[in-house]
């Protein structure tokens, strides 16, 4: 017999299949198979939180990737940006696209990488949308909650506070990071509720993330390169600090401390004693339009921003 | 001078260049540039409503169609969900993909027909993603409201009610339809505040819309065929009939009217003295798994559910 197809399967076949392995929750009022999906809202005193990923076959995964890992991938981009923020992810909607010719298999195993990942922090999967197209592609759309006025922002690094990243950088493709990163959700909400209300995820390399944070809270930032925490699979490779900057889907956090929270590091390293957490740098003067610098020096050197621009990566390769 | 092109612009460049493009409403607490997106949730009482969907160069427009109509479809694929249910839409997230070389006017005039209906229907587009990719395609995400217990479902349809369609039917390709569609949500809302409690949106044709009613409600329906309204277009042709029923992307509204409610026509074309509005059958007794027949005979004749499905019909399009 042959193998199903989502063409021999259609796309009611595959949703059929495809419902067993969506993950609820009390509050989805309706799920996914009517136009809309409905849940009860964020209570008052909550923000609700949205947030949009993609994962694109040829760009964030390759066609042998497992398919279980390419749904971890897929909603794990988007918990990484709520962890971000100090967020809760609630629902989940998924768009999937694929070739008619893709084993309904394929498509079953990638919804229980998402499930999987989903289930985990509570997420339900209310609906989406499933289409033929000639590339596998997914795109997620997460919407959650955060205390109002509690979000951790881009936009409110502090002059003297000191920069954390979670975590270990760089080589994020060869070690199989950027496929298996566990979201860092538990550290944001701890973050939060520590009271620090500062941070960004690193997805595009840390200088990338560096600049964000630099430009949207106007100041300064001091880099202390040598800081910087490599990965072990970076730490071997000649010019192991440009890729640990400028790699890429590390998915870890970057944030500040102000100064006076002495008891931070000590205190971090007891709730999460597994993960890394290395003090990278601080922040400057304010400065309209941001800038970060490195090393000694009259103001030190500019940091190249670096970093994966989707863009200019995408035609570097096809050049 | 080159014209500048997606690669030349970088992400971070395309961003800025869209971001005054991107319509707002006062309830955003914190719009693009940041991890997530922040608004106010929808008030107690009223369920937050969630939808996505795809539009895909190649399936849902063509290589040389205007940009300004590619961005009003996107938006106006998941408005006319919105309108299936009688919500209101509040916030979205595009995700949007493209090759490098696409020109960067493009994708701000796409962005310019996506501004157009959101500002219309007072939708905030609060981020989403850019990405380079193959193939053009943008995956837009809404979140909105609807009163709790309120909204339209397709599981609603009562023995005895009538069937009705908004519009008129078939070739929507031909015509442009499928691109120029103004969303049913002011319809939508008429019919949620006036007490109707069932509606689906004509996304795949109306005989595959009419099953779904069918299954999701439990019952038997019955297609008076003649009375399909036809489009101009879709009249001039053979197999007329057969084209308004499985064309698809209609986007029109159809729903059920309860047998009392006498004056549900008069007042339908008082209020949209515009939109044709038209009785096209009525729902039979109740029935697990639901059916749909038409004309004479003992039992009337089994509807070919037929409509557009995404993966079959790209499987023709293969061979």
């Amino acid at each position: 017999m042959e193998p199903e197809t989502l063409a021999s399967l259609t796309e009611r076949g595959l949703i059929a299949r495809l419902r067993p392995h969506l993950a609820t929750r009390p509050d989805v009022l309706l799920g996914a198979g009517d136009d809309c999906a409905l849940v009860r809202p964020p209570a008052p005193g909550e923000a609700l939180v949205l947030k949009s990923d993609p994962v694109i076959c040829g760009r964030h995964f390759l066609p042998d990737t497992e398919p279980r890992r390419i749904g971890h991938k897929a909603l794990g981009r988007v918990l990484s940006d709520f962890a971000a923020m100090g967020a809760e992810p609630r629902w989940g909607l998924i768009d999937f696209s694929a070739p008619p010719d893709t084993p309904a298999e394929t498509a079953e195993q990638i919804y229980e990488g998402i499930h999987a990942l989903a289930e985990r922090y509570g997420v339900a999967i209310t609906g989406g949308d499933t289409t033929a197209a000639d590339t596998l592609s997914l795109h997620v759309f997460v919407a959650g909650a955060v205390p109002e006025g509690k979000a951790l922002l881009r936009s409110a690094a502090e002059p003297g506070d000191s920069l954390y990243v979670t975590g270990l950088l760089g080589r994020s493709y060869e070690s199989g990071h950027h496929l298996d990163f566990e979201p860092r959700i538990a550290v944001g909400r701890w973050l939060r509720e520590r009271g620090i209300r500062c941070a960004i995820d690193i997805s595009d390399g840390l200088a990338s993330e560096l600049w964000h944070l630099a430009e949207e809270s106007g100041v300064r930032l001091f880099l202390i390169a040598p800081a910087v925490p490599l990965s072990p699979v970076c730490e071997a490779m000649p010019d192991a600090l440009a890729h640990a900057l400028t790699d890429g889907e590390d998915f870890e956090l970057l944030f500040t401390v102000p100064p006076d929270d002495i008891r931070f590091l000590p205190d971090f390293l007891h709730a999460f004693p597994e993960i890394p957490c290395t003090p990278v740098g601080i922040v400057g003067e304010r400065l309209a339009g941001g800038r970060v610098t490195y090393g000694s020096g009259d103001g030190g050197t500019l940091l190249p921003r670096g970093g994966f621009d989707h863009f200019v990566t995408a035609l570097a390769g096809h050049a």
